[in-house]
């Protein structure tokens, strides 16, 4: 039994192809990095995505706060140079995860244009497709919805360089795809970003 | 014909369950971690067994220096702290790919035993599998192949605190694993990973 499985076994000196991984998971590897304000909706809507993808086959996986923060990135504060190395080091994951044909999605408020365009220009030269998903819902409704008490905080001067009140949000000027949670619930949103990525051919219709 | 797909699509707060992803992809996640010398065998150990499980429709990737050090690690050099801090990452990184569902190989001399434990500690703070692959191969097989004429160049003194030569490598006390590539081939090898995988239910029997 051994020996009959031996034989199966074929001899590489490198990774297993990108086409392997598209056949074997039906989807092409991609990064979807969302950015917006803090409770512009960016968590609810890849984590509703995951699901979504999930319960139709696909592999997913989101890398937000809870998983990075407390992980990879724990020995990162808040300064200008740990921002900067905090969102490179999501944004090599994130290829990491695609390169090996995950569909990883990325929940980070990522404010500065520089960051997201250095993320952006790593999946270029790595030919993996990078989805810059902006969450353009207006400070007043994030400040309104304030789901983790953080402008609160930040208007009582508790908290300091907090992005969109003290710290600027330098809006994405070519995004793949603009989202306003105002009136578009975290279902809709979905929806929307299941048929761009069928659009796109990185995964099948349903 | 969105408005149906919309109606499948279930509300949920974090990540798409192990369960789930378990389900979808015919496997368990767990992290194969490779350590031994330079020329023991890992990287091509590695590398067979991710085509092995690719082929057999299973999901793995190959953490390795070509994707890490040129990426999430290029601002490493080679001092004790970088050198720790080089291997803490790519264990948080092969931990969130197993928290994915993936199965990630590292292959990676990690010749420190502190810093291996550190990784298998963060693995099982997570619940996630983590299993030790020791390549024992003798140094003096490892000299001999010397597939990137390191051995050479740490003989005539041209490298500095080369594992086996000028450096320690401190052997895994307790392995999950041990392989010895001088008389193991990577077939072989690959049969045993194989077998090794079945019998701890992270992939089916073929």
């Amino acid at each position: 039994m051994t020996e009959m499985k031996a034989t199966n076994i074929t001899w590489h000196e490198g990774h297993a192809t990108r086409e392997e991984r598209a056949a074997l998971l039906q989807q092409k590897g991609a990064t979807l990095w969302f950015t917006g304000l803090s409770g512009s909706g960016k968590s609810t809507i890849a984590f509703t995505l995951e699901h979504a993808l999930v319960q139709r086959g696909r592999l997913a996986y989101v890398l937000d706060g809870d998983n990075i923060r407390h992980g990879l990135n724990k020995n990162l504060g808040f300064s200008a140079a740990d921002r900067e190395e905090n969102i490179r080091r999501i944004g090599e994951v994130a290829k990491l995860f695609a390169d090996c044909g995950v569909i990883p999605m990325t929940s980070f408020i990522s404010p500065y244009r520089k960051d997201r365009d250095m993320v952006r220009a790593l999946h270029v030269a790595a030919n993996v497709p990078f989805i810059e998903v902006h969450l353009n819902t207006p400070i007043a409704t994030c400040e309104q919805r304030d789901p983790k008490g953080l402008y609160k905080k930040a208007r009582a001067g508790e908290l300091k360089n907090f992005t969109g009140i003290d710290d600027p949000y330098e809006a994405p000027t070519k995004p793949e795809l603009t989202l306003d949670a105002t009136n578009t619930s975290p279902q809709q949103a979905t929806v929307l970003l299941l048929e761009f990525l069928e659009k796109q051919g990185l995964i099948g219709a349903s």
